[in-house]
C-alpha cells in the first residue's frame, strides 16, 4: 500500500509471540519453574513450546484465527503453553472457573461456542458430565506423564506458527463470577494484555525483570495471566503452582527466593495460619500485592512483623485488568503501612477520575464518587452483550466501575464501595460501606451493615442494622456521638436495629437487598 | 458516545505528562543531574517545571495545539522542560542542529515555520543573522542566570497544563543530516516516542530503572531524545553535560558512577585517546552502545580491554528511531566480543525482514538484502514530502531502511552497505561495503573503494580501486586468491586501480559517483 497506517490494525505478532522475542533475547533465561513436576523451561522451551502446541492447534485441530478453545486446568504448564500457541495463531482462550457447576458451565459453554475443551484428569467427571455444544470437535485430557494431549501435540511437527494480527483481535473471553446474574464475558484483545502488562512494567520501574515471583491466582481469572504476563513480557522468572496451598507456597517462597506474589485478603490469613510460617525463612520477600477486594489491616499485620510490605491494588477486568496500586518504591515499611488502606495511585499509563454518579462530573478532591479510569487497556466488549457494553463505557473511552473512591489531599486513593449500594441523604451521597466500616471499628459492635430508610425530610437517612459482641447491649446515643467524632452529620446513622444474624447472598457477601426488604419501613429504631 | 473507541485516538496524555506521572509514583527520585551548573532535578522538580514552561507556552504566547516552537540550544535543562511543556500542550518541538549554516537554517524555519525560536546564548551570533519568516512572533535567548527566557517563564502562574492528545498527534519535528540533498523533516508523533521509549526499556529487561547515564548525543538528533525519554519513563538517573567533550565525560563517569552510554564510533576515539583515560576510574560503566553508524573494532578495543562491553545498535528515525541492538544481557564479555560487528536482534516490539531490492521478497537467511522493519513506533510522515513518505512505506506498514543487511544462521543481524551502492553481477548483488571490509584487512590495502563497471558477460563486474600501504604494490593475483577464500566469485573484484586519495564528498563520505565517472570506461585493470 505504502503511505501510513492505521496503527491499530498494524498486522504483527502480540502477547503469544512474546515467547518468541524472548528467546530471541533472553533465550536461557529461566522463564518458569513449575513446582509440581519440579521443572524448568527457559524461555527458547517456552517458545518450542508455544510452536508446538500452537501447530497442533492449526494442522492438528484445523483452528482458525476467532475459533475458540476452552480450558478445565489448574495452573499447569499447558495451560501456560495454550495460551502462548492461542497468543500466536489468533485462536481465542476461554479459560472456564472448575469452581462453577454443572449448568453454570453448560451455559457458557453455549455462549462461548468452542471447537475444543481442554480438561484436567482431577475435573475429568465434571468435564465429562458437560452437555457440550455441536460446535464441540474435540475433548481431550491433560495429565502428567504420557496423556491423551501429549501424544496429540507430539503427533504433529512443530513450526513457526506465528499469525499476523490486529492490536484488537480478541485474545481471551474471561468469564466473571456470576453470583447473583447471570456471568459476564468479558471479551479481551490482544491490546489490552499487550498494554496492562506495559503498564506494570513500567510502574514497576524496571523491578520485574529482576523479581522472583510465585504464580498464585487462577489461570481461570485474569488475575492470573496478568501475573503470568508482565513478568514472561519482561524477561522474569516466576514459579507455577498447581492451586494454592499455604504450606507449599511457604516452602516454596523460601527454596525459591521468592521476591513477590499476589494474593487475596483470605489466602493471607491462611498463610499466616499456617503452624509452618513461624519457622518459615521469608528474607527473600520484599513485598505481597493484595488484590482482588479491599484488605483489612489484621490480614495484612503478621507479614508486617516480619517486615514484608503488603500494598493493595486495584483493577477491573473491563479497564485494567489491573489499573491502580500501592507501589511501595522509595518508601519505608513505616510510610507503606501508613497508607495500607489505599490502593495507591493509578499505573504509569492509566488515567483515572472520581465523578459524581448522577451528573457524571468529577467531584471534590477528599469527596466519595465514582472511580473512572481509561488507558490503552480498556477491554473490548461483554460478548454478545452490546448494552451492558454501552452501559460500562462512558463518552472518551471512560470506564465507569460503579466502584466508590475517594482521593485524599496528597492523592491516594480509597476504595470506599460500591455505586449500587449508594444512597442519597438530603442531597448528599451516603456509601453504606464507608459507615459499617466505621461502625465496625466501635468495642460493641461485631458487625455492621448499613441501608438507606426513608424520611420525611433528608428523602433517606442511613439505617444501621447491627451485630453486638457479646455483652454489650444497643447504646443509640453512644454509637452517634461516637460516629459523628469521624463522619460527616449526613452520614450518621439516625436508626438502628439488632439482629443475631446479617443476611447473606449465595456468595457469602452481604444481601442487602433483604435487608431493605426488611427494614425499609422502619419508622424509627428498634431491635428487629 | 459510550461503546469502544478507536484507541489511536483514545484522548489522553503521552510522553510531556510522564512528568506527572513519575512525579506520582518516584517523586523523590533524581531524574536528572545537570553537570554544568551542579544541579540535581528530582521527578517532581522536572513536572512542576513542565507546567511551568507550559504555562508560559500556552498563556504566556498563546500556542495552540499543533503549532511549532523551534529551539537551538545544546544540552541543557530548558530544552528538557521544553520537550516536556510540548508534550504537556500539544506544541511541537523542532530541535534545530546548531551545526547547520545560516542557509540551511533559513531553508528549514519556512518550511517549519515556527511561531517561537528559543536560542542559546553562545549561539546568539548565529540565531540573529537568520531571515526568520513572519510567523516567528518569538526570539528568546537563554542563558545561565537571569536570562530572559527565565524572566518570561516565571512570569506566569504555574498549572496543569496537559492538553488532551491521540497517539499520533505530532510531537517532534527532526530534520536529517541533509549533506547531499534539501535535508528531510521527519514527523515524529507521540506514538512513535512512547512506543520507541516501551520497546527500548523491554528490550532492557529491566535495567533501565536502576541505570546511571550519561547523554552523550545532541538533543537536536533523535538521538539524544531517544536516550532521554526511555530513562525518565523508567524512573532512571541520568546526567545531562552541555556538549560531549572526552575530559569531562571521563570525570563525570568516574564521579556520577555512570553505568552507560552512548556513542558513536568517532567519541569512542576521542575519548580512548584522552590523556585522562588510562588513570580514569571506569569501575561503574558497563557498557556503552555504539550508534550512528558501524562502529569499527579498534574503536572497541581499548574498552574491552578494560571489561567494559561495546555493543552496536542500529535504528532510522523513519523507523524507531532505535531498532536493533546488541544486548549484552546474559552474555560473557567473550561471547559479546566474538559478536561485535553484529547489530545483534530487534527489539522486542520490532518486526524485521530483509528482503530483495528488486522483487521486496525475503533473500535467504545469509544473503544480503534491504532491512526492513515495522513497528508501533514507525515516524509519521515527512514534511510537505507525500512522495518521499510514499517511497519509504512498503505494504503492511514495513519501513523500508535502503540499508543492505545480512542475517548469520545464530540469528545476529549485519548492515553491510547502503541500498544505493549496490550493484548486480550475473544476477547476483553485490555490497560494495563488504567487499571493501574484506579488502582493508588485507596488508598491502590502507582503504579500498568497490565500484560497478561494466562488462559484456555479467553486466556489472567489481572493481577495486585502492590505496595501498607504504612498500607495497598491486598484486592482483595475490589479493584475487585472498578474496576468493572469503567472498562468494561473484563479489570477488575483477578489475583493481591504484590511487593515491580516494574521492570524498563535502561529508567525508566515500565519493562513490566520483568514482563511477571515473573508471566506468575501464575495460580492464590498470593504475590510473
Amino acid at each position: 500500500m505504502a503511505g501510513p497506517v492505521h496503527y491499530d490494525d498494524l498486522p504483527m505478532n502480540w502477547v503469544g509471540d512474546w515467547a518468541g522475542r524472548r528467546a530471541a533475547l533472553t533465550p536461557q533465561r529461566v522463564a518458569i519453574y513449575e513446582a509440581a513436576t519440579d521443572t524448568r523451561y527457559t524461555y527458547a522451551d517456552m517458545n518450542a513450546r508455544a510452536n508446538q502446541v500452537g501447530t497442533y492447534l492449526v494442522d492438528g485441530l484445523g483452528l482458525e484465527k476467532g475459533d475458540r478453545v476452552c480450558i478445565l486446568t489448574r495452573n499447569r504448564i499447558e495451560a501456560i503453553d495454550l495460551y502462548l500457541a492461542c497468543g500466536k495463531t489468533g485462536v481465542i482462550l476461554a479459560p472456564l472457573s472448575f469452581r462453577l457447576t454443572k449448568r453454570e458451565l453448560d451455559d457458557l459453554l453455549q455462549r462461548i461456542r468452542p471447537r475444543a475443551l481442554f480438561y484436567e484428569d482431577v475435573f475429568a467427571e465434571l468435564a465429562q458430565s458437560l452437555s457440550l455444544p455441536d460446535c464441540v470437535e474435540e475433548t481431550v485430557q491433560i495429565a502428567d506423564g504420557d496423556s491423551e494431549y501429549q501424544a496429540a501435540v507430539a503427533a504433529v511437527e512443530a513450526r513457526d506458527v506465528n499469525r499476523e494480527l490486529s492490536l484488537n483481535d480478541p485474545y481471551l473471553y474471561i468469564h466473571t463470577g456470576g453470583t447473583t446474574a447471570t456471568p459476564k464475558v468479558c471479551v479481551v484483545p490482544h491490546r489490552q494484555m499487550l498494554w496492562n502488562s506495559v503498564d506494570i512494567v513500567i510502574s514497576a520501574s524496571g523491578a520485574l525483570g529482576e523479581a522472583r515471583e510465585l504464580l498464585t491466582f487462577p489461570l481461570f481469572h485474569i488475575g492470573g495471566w496478568n501475573t503470568f504476563t508482565p513478568l514472561f513480557h519482561s524477561g522474569g522468572y516466576q514459579v507455577l503452582m498447581r492451586i494454592f496451598d499455604p504450606g507449599t507456597l511457604l516452602e516454596l517462597v523460601e527454596r525459591e527466593q521468592i521476591t513477590h506474589f499476589g494474593a487475596v485478603e483470605a489466602m493471607l490469613y491462611y498463610i499466616a495460619e499456617h503452624p509452618a510460617f513461624q519457622a518459615a525463612k521469608l528474607d527473600s520477600l520484599k513485598s505481597i500485592t493484595s488484590a482482588g477486594a479491599p484488605c483489612a489491616p489484621p490480614a495484612m499485620r503478621p507479614f508486617w512483623e516480619r517486615g514484608i510490605a503488603v500494598t493493595q491494588s486495584y483493577g477491573l477486568t473491563e479497564a485494567g485488568p489491573s489499573n491502580f496500586a500501592y507501589g511501595a518504591i522509595d518508601h519505608s515499611l513505616d510510610e507503606v503501612w501508613k497508607h495500607n488502606a489505599s490502593i495507591g495511585t493509578s499505573f504509569f499509563h492509566t488515567d483515572y477520575k472520581i465523578v459524581d454518579p448522577e451528573t457524571r462530573e468529577p467531584v471534590k478532591r477528599g469527596d466519595i464518587g465514582v472511580l473512572c479510569m481509561r488507558s490503552l487497556h480498556n477491554f473490548q466488549e461483554y460478548l454478545d452483550q452490546p448494552d451492558r457494553t454501552e452501559q460500562v463505557f462512558m463518552e472518551g473511552g471512560w470506564v465507569y466501575s460503579s466502584d466508590l473512591a475517594r482521593e485524599d489531599a496528597e492523592g491516594y486513593v480509597y476504595i470506599v464501595g460500591r455505586a449500587d449500594n449508594m444512597f442519597i441523604s438530603g442531597g448528599e451521597n451516603v456509601s453504606p460501606e464507608e459507615v459499617e466500616g466505621v461502625l465496625e471499628e466501635h468495642p460493641s459492635v461485631a458487625q455492621a451493615a448499613v441501608i438507606g430508610v426513608p424520611d420525611q425530610r433528608w428523602g433517606e437517612v442511613p439505617m444501621a442494622v447491627l451485630v453486638l459482641n457479646n455483652g454489650y447491649s444497643l447504646d443509640e446515643e453512644a454509637l452517634t456521638r461516637y460516629c459523628r467524632g469521624v463522619l460527616a452529620g449526613f452520614k450518621v446513622p439516625k436508626r438502628y436495629a439488632v439482629v443475631d444474624d446479617l443476611p447473606l447472598t449465595g456468595a457469602s457477601k452481604l444481601d442487602r437487598k433483604a435487608l431493605r426488604a426488611r427494614f425499609a419501613q422502619v419508622g424509627e429504631s428498634g431491635t428487629a
